[in-house]
């Protein structure tokens, strides 16, 4: 089984960036013991800044993949073309956020991609990413 | 441990109504087989029609329980009584929906719930109850 | 042939609140007259001010009756619950009001029922339950 | 009594047009049909496509006929001119429509008609026009 | 002299629920020296976190006393179903806070119930009942 | 000098229709008092329900005549094709209505017609078209 | 008979201030030729830059001069207190603009004043103050 | 014990303007009868039309008086400078109004005070300063 | 392969009308050089100011013609009527524009007929008219 | 003549991404027939994902080129800085989509190019773009 | 060079109003130093709490000075006359806060005077004022 | 002392696109002026046309400058992802904008960087970059 994690704009800077919101563990960490406990399956990382470069990526890994976790940050509110990548392909998508983004600024409860992700991950902390892995370990 | 799932309005039907989007499954089966996996955990279940009801064993249970697992329905989108009642008690709630409501009515995108629950999981189909009892687990 | 009437928040004051909205004879009064002229149609009734209540009822007749007339008061304008009672059965369903609800505050010109009920009768004071089940009767 | 039935544009294709919507039976078929089962009342037609002929139509009749039932199909939603003629004639207007406007495009939500007529029939196919004629009888 | 103060949903947590809001004193403690100040009135109380049992009081009583006091908590936002109780009855009602609602979200600035009370008393914690009852007293 | 009133839908009906909010004396008779009144003027009247008939009879006087007094009636709030009419025109325009419009209802507020016109004049009964032409005669 | 004409704020500067939307010519040669043309009527001059002496002013003269022409620049968009201080007085105001305000900003479309005038007189220049002492005089 | 009552626009014509929304008792008479009424209170008394003047005087009173009783009239809808000055002091104000604001204009339901008084008490016509003044004696 | 052109309101006065938008060639001009060009297609024209007339129209050549080519002119952005007509035919339908809409009045971005039309093309002059009969020709 | 035709994001999956929208053929077969039929022009091409390279595109050839043919996919929703682009340039640019964008989700009727481009052609399938060719043919 | 200081309502509480987002320096205080750091400048200063008094101030130095600094606090959100006032002028005006003022209300987020300035500086205390010094001594 | 200018996207274009707002001056020539001005400040410079790669830069410098100059461009009114950057580091960041965005498209005037910026320079031509630093300066 082949899952695909993809980290959206600022996800690189976790455990820097406002850790009061995201906690102050970086997510190399977490996904070094993120592979540890879930053995059998191949767990791939991808991160950039640039929404094209997500836009990439999906497209590479969506048709042969059995699961993209996606935390598409900021982009999340805003690009269109991510989700239209997202219907593009084949692989099966789960939207996760580490914060609650509900609780938040009012544009951020605004979701380009939650129509055309399978289901919704929010507020769970790192935790968000585990459980997405578990619902792919379920099927 | 103690967890109470509660459900809303109308799925009590679940298995009867509108199976395209909630499936066949009656509720009742999907719990037995749940208390059978997760054997070390005290599931208990609540459901009614009534929003007034639904306070009531939001208030009754959320003091002592450890986490309180809610599908309030279409209260959801238009109770601010049962958010408030949330806010009130200390036992932290996850949200959560079989369907992915954010591919249905424009009136669904809105949850009066999400802001106060710990986190929210949406679209899993049943496995949504499942996914929030593994991240009590967790803690 | 089985018809339900369902008589939503408000209407047991029939006959007394508002008069010169809603007219001064009581339910019962009417119901009566139109026992007597539909001899061969079995007409149940209920009324609840608790939407949950009406919910229940819903449930309840809504897999065997013949049809189900709703006149659902106030729920009309902000029960999505109710909406998804509806949607939920198979026996079909007529929205009806007393008043022109279109003639009255802005808020009562938005019905979540309309788009999940076979048809809407408006405005024609008591006449419009018998112009209801004169519907039923023409199928 | 002198009942007059007024068509707005599009429906001299009726039995034509979107007979999924619509129904494939001729508006003067179903027409003849009505005056056979009407015999005590005298039932006028007239239809245009041209909204000031139909301002001119209720301009004719609205101070002597009994009643007027009318479609005036997309002109609900924009026509303010026919509800104001609606409004300076005498004889009560009831609305009818075929289709239940409430589960089609938003735009067809609102109607600047409702206000100004006596009631609304929604949703009926063309039972809806005889619904119509069964108020005028009852009054 | 007959008073009726009825309070809503979650308002029988008071003295638990969010003290910072709402202060730390049970509504019963209050209760009993609010009838020591005012030995000549008679003063009922009723709660329900139950829409339509709010309604079903206000009906019982609403033809009789001489004042209603009510604080409907969050179904003030969302209720159309008691405004229309408060407009059916003939004893008149005054809407109380205990916060100030225009200090908090968003949506608790809108109040279905205040068109159709006498006044509005808000923001004065538990004192606003005493306030009202000295309204009545005035008369 | 040749001066055109152009009257708009139901206009036609002025002295039958609402007299509460036109008054009751037909446009004809006022026109012959007008045309006494301002005998060095030439005054052509033309009214039509028609929205098109009014574009028409724009076209073919407004690059010869000295002004236009508009009241288009209803079509004020909804023709875009009448403010293009006379943005299309040489020969300058003044709305008129006869009440004032924005004591109504809230979409007579709205007129695509005042941006294109000279000048507005609205609310002084039958002597809003007397004024405007008395605006011409400044001229 | 005695006329008020009030200006607002910046009408001061009329003249001097944007001439190619409010002409070169100030109020005060204006306000000469207009008592000379107008000798049986006794024309009164008010300007202020300061909302409530425009308010001030209207309440002393507002019971017994027969007419006010009210230019109330800028705060006609802004003012709910002018507005009311005109519903308080019972000597009829015109409201008038020197501009058609239409052509202009989104937000000098809404008038407060509106409303609460006996009629409006928009886009004529200072022709708009003669055409309002006009219809005063055809009283 | 220093209450300072703060009345804004046209409330110096109370008794005068619009009496079926505000009596037709004076300001002043009123205040003469609060006096006697609250012998251990000192009340002074401002009245301006004036915005700014508002101001001056929540300035100068603001950081001495035991509290401020304000109704800014229309002001109450439209200055944010007024709550500035509100939020600048340290006497606690609340806000009051003779009539429900909530059964009036649309545009009187926003108001701009609220959220920086400590309560807002509105409806109970001359009665509301009164009962204002009781909350400050139970402080 | 036959083809009609429709033209709208005030399309009639191409050459005339703001000329700086629409250039200064008459419809008729370009029309008989259209047909010179494509001399192996049969091309009809209409074109009147009544919206009931273009109705007509549309019915009439609906069913028999391989293309029309619409410019609906002001209509298109308020007739819910010809968008009705468009999908009452089976005949595909292009909208063209002279101008780009797009630049011009907001009001003039919103199109009832481009979700009914097979296609678009706007901003090209009358070019557009051209490009559409082009496409017909690649069929 | 050289003409440069730009795609933006999801583009690439051309014949692969919902082939019931988009059709099944690949861009660059597609191309390739095109430069065949127009042999005249120098047709070059560019696609990318990342909004920032669009940008960088049309800076580069946007002095130099006599056309550019833009289908900027979702960005023609989002993008701002694509517009700014367009409006730096000076070579005229087309805005062209394959699908009818209007009769899709409620975002995807705004464009932020359209105001600054030539023209639109959107709805023809792949034909949108040899139409785009034809215009530049025909200057 | 003559440059004038504007400041608006509750400016004049500067020292001593919240002081956590302005500060806690009088303005006179700083004035004082900006004097002394620029001496080649003639600063004059002048504060009102009444927006009128701010209008007759930018009337009377607006065409003889070389500048002038606008902090109008809360006016800036709701004053279409001073802006109207900024046009009438010569003098340029550069709107200053001292605050972020697109960090606090959602109000404070609109400006009416920002689009008839010359520039805008906002958010770095009193020394916006400085800033708005330097840019006039750069011309 | 270390400041880095951030130029967003089209700004490559300064001097070349549209003059009339962004004058004629390239930005590297302005900032060879601006180093020889402030020889006691290392100013650095960035500009890329793609949104990540400014986040990129933003992420480099963020936590060791001491101060960032920021045109974002057209990413000032859309981008969250950069305004969450700015967010995460640690040095302050001032938005300038060459020309004044509030005289432009309604949409310029949102910006979602503002709420997380020190403070805004807007309207100053390329002068707004030297009050920038002139801010760090006074520090």
């Amino acid at each position: 089984m082949k899952i695909l994690i993809i980290n959206g704009p600022n996800l690189n800077l976790l455990g820097i960036r406002e850790p009061n919101i995201y906690g102050n563990q970086t997510f190399e960490t977490y996904l070094k013991n993120l592979k540890i406990k879930f053995k059998n399956i191949q767990i791939s990382y991808f991160q950039s800044n640039i929404e094209g470069e997500l836009i990439n990526e999906i497209h590479e890994k969506g048709f042969s993949y059995d699961g993209i976790i996606l935390n598409a940050g900021a982009y999340t509110h805003t690009s269109i073309a991510i989700a239209d990548a997202i219907k593009s392909i084949t692989t099966p998508v789960i939207e996760v956020h580490i914060s609650n983004t509900f609780t938040r600024e009012k544009y951020r409860k605004k979701s380009y991609l939650s129509p055309v992700c399978k289901g919704i991950i929010s507020g769970f902390g790192l935790k968000s990413y585990e459980m997405a892995i578990t619902y792919f370990e379920l099927q």
